[in-house]
């Protein structure tokens, strides 16, 4: 896994060197991405879309290298974009690039870094043949995170959502793209049949919800120094995720009045922020999250069990799982 | 011409109401995208495309009407994000959409325009050989454009800039995407032989500086109804552009000071807004980019008579070169 995290670094470096190179006047964007790219993230989505390829009969290439290192760029673009829209100030530890160099600029990262993921995606080397179809699996994961984000930009401001909005929102916006769409893709690009798409996307389906689940529950109850950003962001955006769903479903009279009235509450203090804290624990919210991530990983772990593969592509795909949804990303 | 307008327009109702159908979470994004490209425009790039290909040695058919729509999506997305860093309030007679919709919004459905320009582009039915040769020229002008966009905010508050340093910008973030690089697409699509691709290269390169020259002079002086848009706003905005640049050179004392400190202002009345007007012209800006445009034309008239064409491909060029420099586009 750490060999894989350094192949995929040191492919966006060159890659980048050679793009600043080719248009000059791109250097101050695509040093902000590098900084991006290099602020963190465990490389999770270009690691699924490997091991999709290496579970999928591909042998380890600098092809693949390449292909999956063009999945952490596409992800630069939609953190950047997110935090323009969410108007956040921190990711991973850092000042957010608008809040750095103005809008302007850090709408011009987040394209620029779109196209050259696409660039290095299709370019990576593989037969043309074979990348126009895992273009096809790239193009819509591609679309489906912007109408997962569109959902979620929607919704921002609706007091009231079901579950199975919230749901449908985590698995446009965040599970696919995260997790199953990188399988998938690499699983194309290994030229594997139409049976191992189809369990592999089986696998990352309800592993991408897990994941997406973890990334709640971490945004409410996690730790600062886990997730890069404050605690309680997710708090005072108002983020309209599952765990808020359940919290509405399941309170009420003046608790539920309290936790609609301030969730995303602009001037949130200390107290208040515990007292919705305690809310989501008390009303059970909290351990019913808990259950359905824990069914999800459970439906995942079957899933993995019934696809047919080396030791090595089983092994790295259950640790890549564990990593997805037992630890901080 | 206007058979190709009508080609291209059906194909994008078509493409857009197949990813409607597909993603239905997207179709609020995808309607923005439809009223954008039905506002207006003059399909010049799609023309531009079909043409470079024709002019290639590409017989007509429905791949490249489609590949040559996709450049009128490229082109949504570079105004919708153009107009969120410009903070625009009309674009072709209607307001803008982050004006409309908010800041959110506008970003995705650029976004989204952007991705789906590529998807019709990679799958406009091409084979996968020519289809990667073209897609290197397409994806290089989204980075060029990307970059003139850059330089073009990062200018936008310089007291002082070169006409050098206004052309390059002019040919990066207009020339090239509008015309060269659509041509050169249209040509490598038609598997047109590189001394052609040079050739249509040097065609389209100094017209597409012509065509934003054109489009400088008329952000000064054209008529309303013609652009779309308030006839002052690029002096309201302080547009960086040649015409700016040379009458900063051209004018001295109490009239440069005047010029330098007035253009851009954030409250302009009409009499100022006259007396910037009348500025440029007494300089002799005006009448030198006049000078500059026509040089730009002629040079491109002479190296489309440089390129051996069938008379329907000749005559077709030459009129596009027309339409895109002496008419209001």
């Amino acid at each position: 896994m750490e060999d894989l995290r350094a192949a995929v670094d040191n492919e966006l470096d060159r890659f980048l060197s050679v793009r600043r190179a080719k248009i000059p006047e791109s250097a101050d964007l695509i040093n902000e991405i590098a900084r991006l790219v290099a602020a963190g993230g465990k490389r999770l989505r270009p690691s699924f879309c490997y091991w999709g390829y290496r579970a999928g009969g591909g042998p380890h290439c600098e092809e693949i290298v390449r292909a999956a290192a063009s999945l952490e760029l596409l992800h630069t673009f939609a953190i950047v974009h997110d935090d323009i829209m969410d108007d956040s100030d921190e990711r991973r530890g850092e000042p957010t690039a608008h809040v750095r160099y103005g809008l302007g600029f850090a709408l011009l990262v987040g394209d620029l870094a779109l196209v050259l993921a696409d660039e290095l995606f299709i370019n990576a080397g593989f037969a043309p043949e074979v990348m126009m179809l895992a273009f096809a699996a790239y193009s819509l994961m591609r679309q489906e995170v912007i109408a997962g984000q569109h959902l979620d930009v929607q919704n921002a401001n609706r007091l009231e959502i079901s579950e199975e909005e919230a749901r449908r929102i985590a698995v446009l916006k965040s599970g696919r793209y995260s997790i199953e769409k990188p399988l998938v893709i690499g699983g194309y690009l290994a030229g594997a049949s139409a049976d191992f798409i189809a369990g592999v996307s089986r696998f990352g389906d309800p592993l991408g919800e897990a994941f997406q689940l973890r990334d709640d529950l971490l945004g409410v109850f996690g730790d600062r120094a886990a997730i890069g950003k404050p605690v309680d962001s997710d708090i005072r955006e108002g983020k309209r995720n599952v765990l808020f769903a359940s919290t509405a479903r399941l309170l009420a009279g003046d608790d539920r009045d309290f936790f609609l009235g301030r969730w995303g509450g602009s001037e949130l203090n200390v107290r208040e922020i515990e007292q919705l804290r305690g809310l989501i624990e008390r009303s059970g919210a909290r351990a019913e999250v808990e259950r359905l991530l824990g069914d999800c990983r459970r439906a995942a772990d079957e899933n993995l069990a019934r696809l047919s593969l080396t030791p090595d592509a089983r092994s790295a795909l259950a640790d890549l799982a564990h990593q997805a949804t037992h630890r901080e990303i």
